[in-house]
């Protein structure tokens, strides 16, 4: 018997339903597998955590997450309670920082049942790797001046480093895959660090001759998901970059809430998160009626992560049909309640157990 | 009789199509008026002129187009021949920054006789009003060490003046449109310049209690534009985020190749410089079917700028009944060449003179 203790934060909002549908997924998973169990520990760390405590997490967080085999988190979130970047530099982007999770994968594809904005969808199917440790989302930075005068200054870094690990990530992905990367730039405005970015890529696609590249400025690119995104496979991005274009890539697929992501710890040293697209939505939070999908997809991430592919596949082929036969949340146009969707999939799963 | 002197700087690819096609428009406009006239005088800047002379324009380049009454540019860049930020830094960018073209607008709409790639479109009708001076885009930052060791650091710079300068004129544009501002921020990612800029929209938009507002993060603001584009009104965002948003405004009208953009000098103290959203194209440069309506509607906005906003609505009137009776280049769906466009827009022009 194969067991993995995962560390369980569902976090803000809609994080506090989608999270508790996904872990029964997990649980009918295991059910299904019979080899392998989960034990989730979960912790409350949220914004409500920061009103009580004045902190996102407890001084010790990092230290009790650093011995689970993963972190399954909800979303985090909620400007009422606590400014955006106190709540997000607190939690989700202190641990992708201190666990070392440089790579941030995020598919998208044409998922059946769904009804995408797009007049033809056509059958797209691509992955985003984000650089997720640096680049436009640092805290080096800061103000000067007061009032009228005041400047707020934002660095952005790009190290050599950090800028190839990505890159070299997304070209070994396309091997497994349709062998296509495209590199997600703005040289031609942001001076230095985008000419930069172009001259590793340069570098790193020499080690790849096998694999086609593309190279387009964000704005163009961003441009394409919308009007051809049946032809991207494999797309490397800035950790801004990124996190835009994989928004968009939930769009099209007809919901920003079925979008699954992995924050990837490649030396394997710290455990890796697993967190979807979506944000905490307080706009529906309290309903019962959050989309699950995103959060169960992000689960089948955690499950290829452990090696457990097959799984993996079936879990999300299952979601498809429970999607396509209408068990829907009503932002996919269903009537269904967080709960229902997930049962159903529970359902569906245990048949084939 | 008002006469108009206009620099006009087709630059690099299919600009050298479109400009063309867009004078002979504008020419029609002012016969059908009777009563205005333009000067073209035509600058070659461009990458082929870097080429020859190592720079993209004279060094009294800029005190050569400092009388004129305004700018007409195609598009620069050509990777090719120049690096892309060699050649934007020395022409496009550099006449934005000296000439304080701090504010860009650039308006989007659903266009008759145009296939958008949404399913339902909807009639959506918005501007975004783009900090066009600072922000992501600077030359401040630099380089620090040689091969795995080496860095590159970008400064985004964010001035309460160019920042407040930007949602004001966000704010009056509203007062005359549908009262509504949306704000694209990114505070919780980028920790210094994005929550600065929240505060200084909460400041401004105090002195707007008449105009309703929004905030997104530019992830989820991207989305929307592909979910539901019709909901916005004005749009008000940085360098960066403003000009990734209007690409996709293009995308979902039909064609970034349709996309208008104007240039601002609030002051009046230097000319403003009207140039489309879509770039130089080379991949379809020299076969006459680039598509003009980008630059012929950017005549629009010049138009609108003159004072002469009669005329600028009956040219646009005049270009969407073009369009919808497929008179339309090959990407919008059509058979034209580019003048083939122009002459018809030209032709119905003149029956209104
Ligand atoms: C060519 C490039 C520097 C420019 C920009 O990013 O501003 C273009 O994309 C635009 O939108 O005008
Ligand atoms: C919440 C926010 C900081 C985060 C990000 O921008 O990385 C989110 O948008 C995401 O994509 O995971």
């Amino acid at each position: 018997m194969k067991k993995w203790e995962i560390a369980v934060i569902p976090g803000d909002g809609i994080g506090k339903e989608v999270v508790p549908a996904a872990l029964d997924v997990l649980q009918a998973v295991a059910d299904v597998h019979g080899g392998i169990a989960f034990s989730f520990i979960e912790f409350s760390w949220s914004c409500d955590y920061y009103v009580e405590h004045g902190q996102m997490m407890p001084d010790d967080g990092l230290s009790t997450l650093r011995n689970f085999d993963a972190i399954f988190l909800g979303a985090v979130g909620n400007p009422k309670l606590v400014p955006d970047h106190i709540s997000l530099w607190g939690l989700l982007l202190k641990i992708r920082r201190e666990f070392e999770q440089v790579i941030n994968i995020r598919p998208a594809k044409y998922f059946r049942g769904l009804s995408s904005p797009l007049a033809e969808p056509r059958d797209f199917d691509f992955i985003v790797v984000r650089e997720n440790s640096e680049g436009e989302y640092s805290e080096v930075g800061g103000r000067i001046h007061r009032g009228d005068d005041e400047i707020a200054i934002q660095n952005a870094v790009f190290t050599r480093k950090g800028t190839e690990r990505a890159m070299r990530y997304a070209f070994e992905l396309a091997r497994k895959r349709k062998g296509h990367v495209t590199s997600a730039t703005k040289s031609n405005g942001i001076f230095h660090t985008m000419p930069f970015w172009d001259e590793v890529f340069a570098d790193v696609k020499r080690d790849y001759p096998d694999v086609a590249t593309a190279s387009y400025h964000i704005d163009a690119l961003a441009a394409f998901f919308v009007t051809r995104p049946h032809t991207f496979d494999v797309v490397v991005a800035s950790n801004l970059f990124g996190d835009i274009l994989t928004d968009l890539g939930g769009a099209i697929m007809g919901s920003i809430g079925i979008a699954p992501a992995a924050n990837i710890n490649v030396n394997g040293n710290y455990p890796s998160m697993f967190e979807p697209v979506h944000g905490s939505a307080p706009d529906i939070y309290g309903k019962g009626i959050a989309n699950p999908i995103g959060q169960i997809w992000t689960a089948k991430l955690m499950l290829d992560h452990f090696g457990e592919e097959e799984l993996g596949a079936l879990l999300l082929r299952v979601v498809e049909d429970v999607t396509a036969d209408g068990v829907k949340t009503p932002d996919l146009g269903g009537t269904a309640a967080t709960k229902e969707v997930a049962a159903e999939i529970c359902r569906r799963l245990r048949e084939h157990a």
